[in-house]
């Protein structure tokens, strides 16, 4: 937790918040970061601005903070990711990790081989998406809450990217033959915005392949490696910030 | 698992292996690749070749293969990570992630801010490493083993880069100011070999940073951002694998 993360709702008019005693920021605070009274902590608000707080109170009495408000929210990033559900499970580590690295858009996609049982399951339910999200926020000293879309199908997914004005769409294909990736990503402006595809563990069939590479997106590889997906997910979506970026 | 790895003493002269019904290899074979006899699967040899065999009997008496080698083991790896030891909870999951993102050798490091308690823990005795690292080489189709290291201190580290014969020494410092270090990797040979240095969760002391910078390692950074260590040792050994490979 490298940012107390606020709710909108959390902060008097006055600056002021108040966090109960079991409250995990209250705790993180008091045992981790050790502040008493008359130190400071950085601060945000979900979805809003960033600053420090001057600890009023801690203790039995839970936290009393006065916040100052000294940054606007971080601009929203310009890369988004659409991903074919994984298993459960690894949705569930995987809020953090995206909201961490820093993705505008998550689209939840059900590809041909996603279990269809994954899309009804607990991970996707809101308040678990942004607990998550927040979690990984907060890691990431970020305030930009990523928007999350389950899309249906990956017709579906190519609708959405046809209305988002990409400058690129990718496609991680791993070990194959992967398009001039670098190429585009170099000759995109900082105002652009990008997609990446990730397919579920088994793949995207070659017919989900041939749909998206022809409507242009741009195969996408890191080599013969086969990464677990959390692990995939971390490695493209840096590869493709850090060449962008380039 | 995408590749049955085996220890080199389970295959005999003729090829032939024997894994008991309880082998996680065995059940894998069994109830995922659901695999029957005459199919082939994909197999590897800790060190060693890589090949296919054949499914000679399944079941009761567990699984029986006839291995054919038909490729060499892979070439090691040249892109080697020193980390300042994280919680053991953290290294316990970083071992099949940094077999599995392909690196030479992994050192990990007794950095000032790591808790001293952190080396004399389980998580580092060999046989927990291999099989966290055996694990990894099996996502990835790989067979050659890091090599492990445990280093005392950063001074040590900083001997054995000395003597490490290396074209690059990166030295991961988020949101400071980093050095050309896309310059540096473009311009090392593909038979070159670098060095990753990544702190810890607390990051490295200025005294650290300073004697590091100060013996030509580069400062990298992928942004301001503040990446969990097990986030962060993925994305940085993927942009740096990109970035050489271009």
């Amino acid at each position: 937790m490298n940012l107390i993360l606020l709710e909108a709702e959390e902060v008097g008019a006055d600056g002021i918040v108040a966090l109960g005693r079991g409250d995990a920021r209250a705790r993180h605070v008091e045992t981790v970061l050790r502040a008493r009274v008359g130190q400071t902590v950085r601060v945000g608000v979900v979805g809003g601005r960033t600053g420090t707080a001057e600890v009023l109170e801690t203790g039995e009495g839970g936290l009393r903070l006065a916040c100052r408000w000294t940054g606007d929210a971080p601009e929203r990033s310009r890369l988004d990711i659409a991903l074919a559900m994984p298993r459960p499970k690894v949705m569930n580590r995987l809020w953090p990790v995206l909201a961490q690295m820093g993705v505008g858009q998550i689209w939840v996609v059900q590809a041909r081989k996603t279990e269809k049982a994954y899309l009804g399951t607990h991970v996707l339910e809101p308040e678990r998406v942004r607990a998550g999200l927040v979690e990984g926020l907060a890691q990431a000293r970020d305030t930009r809450l990523p928007e999350v879309r389950v899309l249906g199908s990956v017709e579906e997914m190519l609708a959405a990217s046809r209305a988002g004005g990409y400058a690129a769409r990718l496609f991680a294909h791993p070990g194959e033959n992967a398009g001039d990736w670098r190429g585009a990503l170099g000759g995109i402006p900082s105002d652009g915005r990008i997609l990446l595809a990730v397919g579920p563990e088994g793949g995207w069939t070659p017919r989900e392949a041939e749909r998206c590479l022809g409507e242009g997106f741009i195969p996408m590889s890191l080599g013969p490696r086969i990464l677990r997906t959390d692990v995939a997910v971390v490695a493209l979506l840096a590869v493709a910030g850090a060449c962008w970026a380039e």
